[in-house]
C-alpha cells in the first residue's frame, strides 16, 4: 500500500537528520555494525542495525555522548549522485548488505540513479555516508545537542519479515529545544501514570484471562457500567434522531463478504471458521454487510426512507499476538455502529444530524474542539477502492461542501478513505495533549451497488440509495483506553461506578450514616457504605484509589449538623454542606451529565 | 446416550399396535414391501418401509380404508420366543433384510430369544407378523377406526445413516377417540395459522438472508425492540435481587473449555477456529465458563459474597442445516443468562429469589401455573457427569428440600441433568395446548472444582463456592417463537412494535388525528399514522396484518365530541371513548405490563 509523501518540515529535517547523526555514532563505536534505514517518526527518529555483538540500555549514554560530540562538531550534508552500479559497488566495498539489496529493489522498480548524503567534517573530510533521498538541516550544528535522547530498544526483522535477519532499533526522541523534549518526557511519565491498564486492573473495570486468551477483554460489573453508561448516552442522541436498534449475529457465510467485497480486502484479520458441514463462515470484522441485509428484507418505499439501524455489537479481528497492547488493540471490540440507508438528496441532513451527535456526545465527556478531516482516497493507488473515479470524485465534493457549509475547521487526507467511500474522521486531543482519532462518518456508495439496494421512488421506479456507516465512540474498547488515560480514571460523575462513598468516622456515626447511605441509593445515586472495622485513613485511600468522586466522612460534627463533610476527589478540595444540598447537587449533576461536581 | 424406557400405558398400546396395522396394511397393497420399526410417537406413530415403487399422500386414502379393514376384522396378537437361528431363517424366508439386520445385531449384545407378534383373525390365520418386545391392545378392534389418519410422507435413512438405505417414514396420528382426532387436527390447523415464521415475517420482526445464511437470524427494528422490552423487564427483575450486568467475548482459546470439560463433552457443536498464528479458538455455546474467570480476576470476601453476574450475549452452535427450524432452532441465541457464585449456605435463598423472578416474569407475559421439573442424573450412565456420586446426591436432595418447602408442584426427571449438576426447569404449556421447557436453574458444584473457585470465609482461609446458572427465557429466539405462536403475534400492549395507530377517515380529520398522534407519541406510545392516501378499509387491515392492539378510526364524530373510535384488535370490539381516557388508560396498562388491554 503506497502512504502519500511525507511533508517535509522543520521538524521532519531536524528528526531525519538526527537518524545519520545516530548512525554515524554507532559506525564510531562499533565499526562492524550494519545500518539499514532510519525514518522519523511522530516523536524523533529510529534506525535499525545489525550489530555484531548485543548492546542494551547501558550503553545509551555513551552512544548519546558520541552524538552530541558530532553535532557539535558542525559537520554540514553534501549529496552525491550516482549510477546504480556505482552505488551498489559502493556498499559492497563498505560490506553493507542492506544498503546493496536496497538499491538492487530499487533498480527493478526503473530507478537508474540514487543519491548519497554524506556528512563532511571542518576539515573537508567525509565522516558518514547514507543512502538517502534528502531531507536534512544544512549544518548539524542545527541540531538541539541537549533536545534529544535515546528512549528504548527494540527487536525488529529487516524489512518487517520474520523470516528475515533480526535488527535491534534505537529510538531517539528528538525536539527543538531542551524545554520541548522535557514537556515530551513530563507527559510520557504523565501518561504512564494514566495506563488505562494500571487504572482498569485499580479500579476494577476488566480483566483478561489466560484461559480465553489475549487481546479479549471481559468486562466486569464496574466496567460494564461505564460501558453501559456511555452507550446509553449515545443511544439517546440517536433515538432523538429517528435512529432504531437491530440486532445481527457475529457471524456469516463466506458469501456476504465475497459480495460486499470485505472477503478479499480483509481477509488476513478475518477469523474463519469451517462448520461440521464444510461450509465456509466467518466472524464479522464490522456489521454493514449484515446491516444491508435487514435493509434488502423487504420492498422500501421512498416515503420509509432514510432507514437509521443502531446497533452496538461485537466485532472480531485477527490481531497478531504481538501488536495486542491492553484495550487499544484487541482482538473484540465492540463498535457503536449504525448505517443510515438513505436516498442521495437525504445525505446532507443525515451526515448534519450524526455530526450534532458526535459533538454533543464529546462535548458532554470533556473532548472539546475536535479537529475534523476529510479522508480521500489516494489518486496514486485507485485500485485499492471499489467503485470508479467518479463516484468518487461525487462523494468527496459532498463531504468537502458538506464541511465548508457547517463551517468546520477541516483538512484533507488523500489515502485515508475506507475502500468503499471517503470519511469525515473526527480527532480529539487528550488531557495530556495526545491526538487521537474517534469518531468516523463515512459515505458510502459501493455497497448499495454490491448488493443491489434501492427504494421505490416517487415515479414507481427503483433508484440506488447511499449508506453512511457512523460511529460515535468507534470501538468502546479503544475508546476507553483513550477516556480512561484522559480523565486517569476520575470519571465524571454520572460515569464513576461507584459515586460516594459514605464512610462514618466510628461506630456512633453508624446510625446517620446509613440513613445518608439509603437516602443515597433511594435516588439511584450508586454508593458505597465502608463500615469502621477499618481504620478511617485506610477507607479514605480505598475510596481515592477506586477514584470515587464524592467521599463523605460522618462524624460527631454531621451527626449532629445533619451536614456532611464532603472530600471532592477530582478537585482534592474537602467542604461541609447540609446533607439536603449535597442530595439536590447529585442529582442534578447526574441528570445534567455534569462534567465537574457541584460540590467542592 | 441411553434413554429410560417408555411408560407402557393405554395410549402406548394404542399406537404401538397402530403401528402393526399400518404394516399390515401395506403389505397387503404393496407385498414386495420391505419393513423396518415402528415406535409409537407423541401423537400417534410411525414406520419405515422400503417400497419397490414410489408412493405420494395420494396412497393415503387407500392405505387407511385398508387399515379401517384390518382394525374391524377383530384380529388378536399372539406371541411367540424363537430362537435367534430361527428368527434370522423366518424373516430371510420372507425376505425382509431389516429385519435380519436387526436380529443379527441383538444376537451381538449377547441376545439369545427375540419375540414375534403375530396378528390373527377370526379364522385362526395370520395375517401378519413382526420382530417385536410387546405392548399392545388386546384385539385390534380395541383400536379407534375413526382416531386415527396418516398425516405425513417423510423420506428417512435406515438406522438414521445417510449412507446406508433410503426408506419412506409414514406418520400417522393416533388418538383414543374421533374427538380427540379432531381436537388435534384443530390444534395443528391452529398451530400452522400461529406459525412464528409466517408471523415473524408479516410482522416485520426478523428474516434471514441467504447470503448470511440459516440458522442465523437478523433482527429487525420491530423485532430488535421487543427483544429488548422483553430482556429489559428481566434486567429489571433481577437488578432488584442485586444482580450486576457484565461483559464477555463470544470466542476463546481452547484452554477454557478443557478446563471446564465442555471441550470434551460440546465438541460436536463447537464452531471452531484456527488463528492465523495457528492457536484453536471457539465460539461459545455458552458463557458459565467465561463467567468464572470474572469471578477470579481478584480475591473474594466472604462479605462480598455472593457475586451475580448477569448477561444477554449470543452463544453459537454449529447445527446440522436440517435441524434448523425458524427461530426454534438457530446455529446464534441470545441468553438472558446469569450466573451466581455463592457460598454453599447461600444457595437456598438465591435459587429462591430466582424463583420469584421466574414466577412473576412467566405470569406477567401470561405463562400461569408453570409446571416444574426436578432434572436428575441417569444413575445408570454415571459416566456422562462431571463430579463423583456424593456431591450428585447432595445438591439433588438441596433442591428436592427447596422445591418442597416452597409448596411446588413438581416432578423428578432422572437422566434430564446437565453434565455439571442437576437443574430445576420450568415447563409452561401455551395457548394451544403444547408443552414447551422454559426457564432452568441449575446448581453447579462441578465447575468450581475445576477452575478453584472460592472465597476467603470469616476464619481467613479458602471455602469453595458453588454456582448456579439460570436463564429466565433461556433463548430469546426460542423464547419468542413460543411466545409469537402463544400470542399469535397479539402481544401485550407493552410488547407490542406498535401500539397504536391512527387512522383519519378523510382530509378534514387529519388536524385532530395527528394531534391525537402527537401527543401520543409524547407519551412515548409507538405510534403508527396511516394518511387518507389509502382507502379506510385498506388501512384497518394493514393495522390488524400488523396485529397493532388499539387501531383509532377518526372520523366527523370523533374530531366533534374529542373523542376516539378505538378497535381493540385482540378482542375485536369497537367502542368510543374520551381522548383523555384513552390516553390514561394506555400509558397505565404500559406501565403496569398488563396482559390485556383496558379499553374494548
Amino acid at each position: 500500500m503506497s502512504k502519500p509523501e511525507p511533508v517535509v518540515d522543520d521538524l521532519y529535517k531536524l528528526r531525519h537528520s538526527m537518524a545519520h547523526v545516530l548512525a554515524q555514532a554507532v559506525l564510531k563505536l562499533w565499526p562492524d555494525t550494519q545500518i539499514t534505514i532510519g525514518p522519523p517518526i511522530d516523536y524523533g527518529c529510529y534506525y535499525d542495525f545489525k550489530f555484531t555483538t548485543p548492546i542494551s540500555d547501558e550503553n545509551f549514554k555513551d552512544i548519546e555522548k558520541e552524538m552530541r560530540k558530532i553535532i557539535n562538531q558542525g559537520q554540514t550534508f553534501e549529496v552525491d549522485t550516482l549510477s546504480i552500479a556505482d552505488a551498489i559497488a559502493y556498499w559492497k566495498e563498505k560490506n553493507q548488505k542492506f544498503k546493496v539489496e536496497l538499491i538492487e529493489d530499487l533498480a527493478k522498480t526503473g530507478t537508474t540513479e540514487v543519491t548519497h548524503y554524506r556528512n563532511v567534517d571542518a576539515k573537508g573530510e567525509t565522516t558518514f555516508t547514507d543512502l538517502c533521498r534528502g531531507g536534512h538541516v544544512e549544518n548539524l550544528k542545527d541540531l538541539p545537542a541537549d533536545g534529544f535522547k535515546i528512549m528504548s530498544l527494540a527487536g525488529a526483522y529487516w524489512r518487517g519479515d520474520e523470516k528475515k535477519d533480526q535488527l535491534t532499533r534505537l529510538y531517539v526522541a528528538v525536539f527543538p529545544s531542551k524545554e520541548e523534549l522535557k514537556d515530551y518526557l513530563t507527559m510520557l511519565e504523565e501518561a504512564k501514570r494514566r495506563d488505562h491498564r494500571k487504572i482498569g486492573k485499580e479500579m476494577d473495570l476488566f480483566t483478561f484471562s489466560d484461559l480465553v486468551g489475549p487481546g479479549l477483554p471481559l468486562w466486569t460489573p464496574r466496567g460494564t457500567l461505564l460501558r453501559n453508561l456511555l452507550d446509553g448516552f449515545v443511544w439517546e442522541l440517536r433515538s432523538a434522531k429517528g435512529y432504531e436498534k437491530v440486532s445481527i449475529p457475529h457471524i456469516t457465510k463466506k458469501e456476504l463478504y465475497e459480495t460486499s467485497g470485505h472477503w478479499a480486502k480483509f481477509s488476513d484479520e478475518l477469523f474463519r471458521i469451517t462448520t461440521r458441514e464444510g461450509h465456509e463462515f466467518a466472524m464479522k470484522p464490522m456489521n454493514c454487510p449484515h446491516h444491508t441485509q435487514i435493509f434488502a428484507c423487504q420492498s422500501r418505499s421512498y416515503r420509509s426512507m432514510p432507514q437509521r439501524y443502531a446497533e452496538t455489537t461485537t466485532c472480531y479481528r485477527d490481531e497478531q499476538t504481538g501488536e495486542l497492547h491492553g484495550l487499544s488493540r484487541v482482538r473484540a471490540f465492540a463498535q457503536d455502529d449504525a448505517h443510515v440507508f438513505c436516498r442521495q438528496n437525504q445525505v446532507k441532513d443525515e451526515i448534519l444530524k450524526i455530526w450534532e451527535i458526535i459533538d454533543t456526545f464529546y462535548a458532554t465527556v470533556g473532548f472539546k474542539n475536535l479537529k475534523v478531516r476529510l479522508s480521500l482516497h489516494d489518486p496514486d493507488a485507485f485500485d485499492k477502492y471499489l467503485g470508479t473515479p467518479e463516484m468518487w470524485k461525487q462523494a468527496e465534493q459532498n463531504l468537502r461542501d458538506l464541511a465548508t457549509d457547517r463551517k468546520a475547521d477541516f483538512y484533507e487526507a488523500p489515502g485515508e478513505a475506507a475502500f468503499y467511500g471517503p470519511k469525515v474522521d473526527f480527532i480529539t486531543r487528550d488531557s495530556i495533549g495526545r491526538e487521537w482519532q474517534v469518531a468516523t462518518v463515512q459515505l458510502d456508495i459501493n455497497m448499495p451497488e454490491r448488493f443491489d439496494l434501492f427504494c421505490i421512488n416517487e415515479a414507481g421506479e427503483k433508484e440506488r440509495i447511499v449508506m453512511i456507516h457512523a460511529a460515535i465512540m468507534g470501538s468502546l474498547e479503544r475508546f476507553l483506553s483513550i477516556y480512561i488515560e484522559h480523565c486517569a480514571g476520575l470519571f465524571p460523575l454520572w460515569l464513576a461506578p461507584t459515586q460516594v462513598a459514605v464512610v462514618p468516622v466510628a461506630e456512633p456515626h453508624e446510625d446517620y450514616a446509613k440513613k445518608i447511605e439509603s437516602e443515597l441509593k433511594e435516588k439511584g445515586i450508586r454508593t458505597l457504605y465502608l463500615d469502621p472495622s477499618d481504620s478511617l485513613g485506610k477507607r479514605v485511600r480505598e475510596g481515592e484509589k477506586q477514584k470515587i468522586p464524592y467521599i463523605l466522612v460522618i462524624g460527631d460534627k454531621e451527626v449532629t449538623d445533619s451536614s456532611l463533610a464532603v472530600r471532592n476527589v477530582h478537585s482534592k478540595n474537602q467542604v461541609t454542606v447540609s446533607a439536603s444540598e449535597f442530595m439536590h447537587a447529585v442529582e442534578t449533576d447526574v441528570r445534567n451529565r455534569a462534567l465537574m461536581e457541584s460540590i467542592g
